[in-house]
């Protein structure tokens, strides 16, 4: 893994090539930390998940499943559902960014990711119940982003799902030409950066908590979140410079 | 806002048209009070919410935000919620008619709404992360109806989606011509008005019910509500004039 | 009903053509002996279920409804919950193999399972509103299959959804022409008795288990599952013929 930073953009590659870019247990702890750094980095706002080659990454390293102590596994799979949830904990947006086959954890990474970008010949797979492992963790993410009998074919089959697919029911949310996959993300990134890190952050935090509650009762938090919102000076500022004209947001402004 | 009755179909004219339709404070507890009216006429069967010009709503009026004291916001935002939870409790089904840009709490209640049709140049839109106010409040409901990452999308880019993605995601039931949208909204709504009004209510308090629930929880609770629907006079008057061969339900004939 | 057998594929065939295939209450206790005793035939690891003729099934025959006692009302509609409640319970994967019409109870019995294949004219419906007894039961397997606004649309209006939207929307997975329904079921069903039934048996119910959880609390419980599916000895064999280019998964070797 390495990392290199754009802007307000943060890009994280993951690189492990020799082995179809695996999510080894010390590439899982790499982001992980990189993750838990550029929560506290005030100066990003988007991170970008990339990889390189025909495959954007194998999932797990399947050897450290099978030559692994009991407790080596346990700890692997442990790091691997800290990292997918930390994702969604920074404040930053996540943003997958796909350029060849995603599979078992690999497609999980993509699910759990706020947002996903891929090229036209992605693909995505939850096929490790071909090995009689079946893909459980990627099973969580993939069930809340595409329709439940669609996550049960990849889950059931161990069969592919291309990127117009994956457009369609939802696991990403744009497809491009393999060879504008990186200015294409780049693009989408900073359709985000042009926004208040403070706004990204409460509104990031909003959602994934109110889509764990029932309609009414996340209405009510959703209501509360909004109210405070507008005692925000991003907020206030923003609005203000909306209706003369400003076209930036200035969150520094003080507002009176 | 103003309304007019068409057959059992109500109408709602959202009218605020130098504000483009803004739900200001006023025209929500309009709409409130106006669906509290209909939830009591057992002569409505069919909410119809619309209104005219190339902005269906524009969402809050943010002058009332940013000069609003700190209560009268909070107000604002409760008067929002509290219509939002009504279109779901009133027993009759409700229809967002959109015919152009929704945004903010104007995409918000086209996703509150029961079903919704939009012409072919509508436009769906969650902003307001653009002044630094993110759409928590529309983010519920949009969330309910789209894939979670087609909602993160409209929430972190403030970006629009047109018509045919609000159809394929899951926004909107149909879309139709511009030209031919009141027609269409109305043959809608017709094929609702056909049936008894207290099949719908029964049928649609269950509806949202059981998706708050697990899913062997909610099939429990749905099968107690069809035993009882189906010692209904509607039910059983129903029933029997379908192997009768007559068409209209007569829901006040005396079953024995 | 009557069954056969395809090598680890059971064929369940619903018959009751007189009264368009309908879900009487004796073939929905046959439909759950059938399952259950499938459940314990560990040579069975897809089940198919079928139907010939027009109408894959018009639900529940609504003369029991009318005419049967409170006590056989009740007793109908616990019995069709049991059975439909059981085919996420047992260890094999069930597929929907949909010919024709599927309404009512037809279309909730599509929707309740784990996989759906039908032909390319083959429509859905969930129209019991039109005689006054509305589709609560199979909206709830509906609602989780489809968009909230595509679900109600069906229950409010009684219309048809056909078997191209019914693909868009998630309530089934392939469709086909309608002379190759019978094969193209086979080979659906063929690309899942590739793997291990424990690994079968572990994944679905897995998988139903977590989508009942919020969030994290699924990953931390599927994190275990996968835990646990480690040192299983189809993973461990599965694994280690994966490296060791060994195509089938020999679930009975002993892996030291």
């Amino acid at each position: 893994m390495n990392t290199e930073k754009n802007g307000e953009i943060e890009i994280i590659n993951i690189y492990n090539q020799p082995k179809r870019n695996a999510l080894s247990k010390s590439i899982l702890l790499s982001i992980y930390n990189e993750l838990n750094v550029v929560s506290r980095d005030k100066t990003i706002k988007v991170v970008v998940i990339k990889s390189n080659g025909p495959v954007f990454s194998s999932g797990h390293d399947l050897n450290e499943i099978l030559h692994g102590s009991s407790e080596d596994v346990m700890s692997l799979f442990n790091a691997c559902g800290d990292m997918m949830k930390l994702i969604r904990k920074i404040p930053q947006v996540v943003i997958a960014s796909v350029q060849g086959i995603a599979t078992a954890a690999g497609c999980q990474l993509v699910a759990a990711c706020d947002l996903a970008i891929c090229s036209e010949s992605a693909k995505f797979a939850a096929p490790r119940i071909s090995v009689g492992l079946f893909c459980s963790t990627p099973s969580v993410y993939l069930a809340r982003n595409v329709p439940i009998k669609k996550a049960a074919e990849l889950l059931f089959t161990a069969g592919y799902m291309d990127a117009d697919d994956a457009k369609n029911y939802g696991l990403v949310n744009r497809v491009c030409p393999d060879d504008k996959l990186f200015d294409e993300t780049l693009n989408f990134a900073r359709e985000i950066t042009r926004f208040s890190l403070n706004v990204i952050e409460l509104g990031k935090r909003q959602l994934y908590n109110n889509i764990e509650m029932n309609t009414e009762a996340a209405l009510d938090y959703a209501t509360n979140v909004i109210i405070y919102n507008s005692t925000m000076k991003d907020a206030r500022a923003g609005i203000y410079n909306f209706f003369n004209k400003k076209i930036k947001v200035i969150t520094d402004l003080i507002f009176i």
